[in-house]
């Protein structure tokens, strides 16, 4: 096979599988090439991933080295989706009673998604992240998004009990939007002992449903690795979690008079891009 | 640039935007080259997807023409995953209480969802979608893995009423597993009136549930492009449903013996993958 065959293919094979150390002989098999050849190949993917400032090919030396693409995104990519993002967000027509805020058309656009979920991986790129959890509904698909990048599963906190999960644990939590103490719980095979836990949400409001997802952490022996919400409104009330993340913050909502104003979220200052 | 590296850009580009058409004049600007130069890169990208049987480059002629890329899977692929997913999904521990079946492991895996997006788009690749249409919860990852393929949005019906959507249009529908007469809904902003409708869901046993679906794309007088199942049981009970296709069958499931047996369902016989 070609050079320009081979990049094509490996270009595609790579992105399909983030976070994944591939051998330079695995590839060497796949086309038939000299390890030499390849490693030519991946000196030129790395370069080209940098220079648009969109993933990071690391190269691991040695006899079970190879190679591994993260997902990463520059500082200037985040700033401008974000601030495009906090533009969007900030719609009248999207104050919902209640102050909430309908994000359901950006967590349903596969082209959000894909950002959103590049976004969040970046930050986390270098962490210790074993599984993504949420809780029901809206939550899915960011923890999805999120997922697919950093090539981890992702496990769904359900709010009431279902029969068709099997066993599972269940903590208590206050629902601060509702002012009351509310269930949620996971199967108990959903999550092994011990993990490393990126808990994500698409609103937070008071928090008290992230400190639900915290407990159930801990009832499953893990840890956590960092706490990330799409939309922080930050003009209700105190707030029950202290260590999070917002990629978008909403300052002030007001449904009489229409008026919702956001911006980004302390995502960015607290992001260190600078692998690149 | 050279070409190597627009092979690394051009090939990430079109595997994030599928299904968009993208012109050559717009890549001959990115990358400085002559138009002759991206038609001879792409015809290098069009060749190695299809000797990989793993999507398609469709050119489009003329002055408003260019080039997209399509996800599409070969037979043998689809056979080879199916075949294999089968098995997983045999395995004793999956049963739960009720004759359901344990697959949150599958539809939380990044992985599997990539081959199953993948899958259900090559069926729907040449087909209108405007939008897929799933219900909460199990069915969300299954309804973004395929929209994230054909690059379209996702709408997830809910089951009960929730204060934080808006003005919504509901239905009911019997849900079979209960026997019992259930409400589901729809934000009205979600789904434009007239789109033409992808139905996906995890898990199918009398089809009420789909019947639910069918009726809320008829209130927002759109069209139902297809019916498609991740899991079918086929050992339950009549179908409220006809024409819907499963990528897997659940041919017996009995909980006392700890025996479930699968295969792939109708998925493989009525896809057509002769575009390659």
């Amino acid at each position: 096979m070609k050079r320009s065959e081979r990049l094509v293919d490996m270009t595609k094979y790579l992105m399909e599988r983030p976070h994944t150390l591939i051998s330079l002989p695995f590839f060497a098999q796949r086309y038939g090439a000299a390890k030499s050849s390849i490693s030519e190949d991946l000196a030129i993917l790395k370069h080209t991933l940098a220079g648009n400032q969109d993933g990071i090919l690391e190269t691991v030396a040695g006899a079970a080295g190879g190679v591994r693409y993260i997902p990463y995104l520059g500082k200037e990519h985040a700033e401008n989706y974000l601030e495009d993002l906090a533009v969007r967000v900030q719609d009248p027509k999207r104050i919902l009673p209640g102050n909430f805020v309908y994000l359901s058309d950006i967590l349903g656009n596969p082209q959000d998604l894909r950002q959103i979920g590049k976004l969040i991986a970046t930050r986390y790129a270098y962490a210790k992240v074993d599984t993504v959890m949420t809780i029901e509904t809206k939550g899915i698909a960011l923890a999805q998004a999120v997922a697919r990048y950093l090539n981890v599963p992702f496990v769904t906190a359900r709010k009431r009990s279902k029969v068709t999960e099997g066993a599972t644990v269940s903590v208590n939590y206050i629902s601060s939007s509702l002012d009351r103490v509310s269930k949620m719980e996971l199967p108990t095979r959903a999550l092994p002992k011990g993990s490393n836990v990126l808990i994500v949400d698409d609103f937070m409001k008071g928090g008290g449903t992230l400190t639900g997802m915290q407990e159930l952490v801990h009832e499953f022996e893990g840890s956590i690795t960092g706490i990330c919400v799409l939309c922080e409104a930050d003009f209700d009330k105190e707030k029950l979690v202290s260590d999070y993340l917002s990629l978008i913050k909403i300052d002030q909502i007001n449904q009489q008079e229409k008026v919702i104003s956001s911006k980004p979220g302390n995502f960015l200052t607290e992001t260190d891009f600078s692998r690149f």
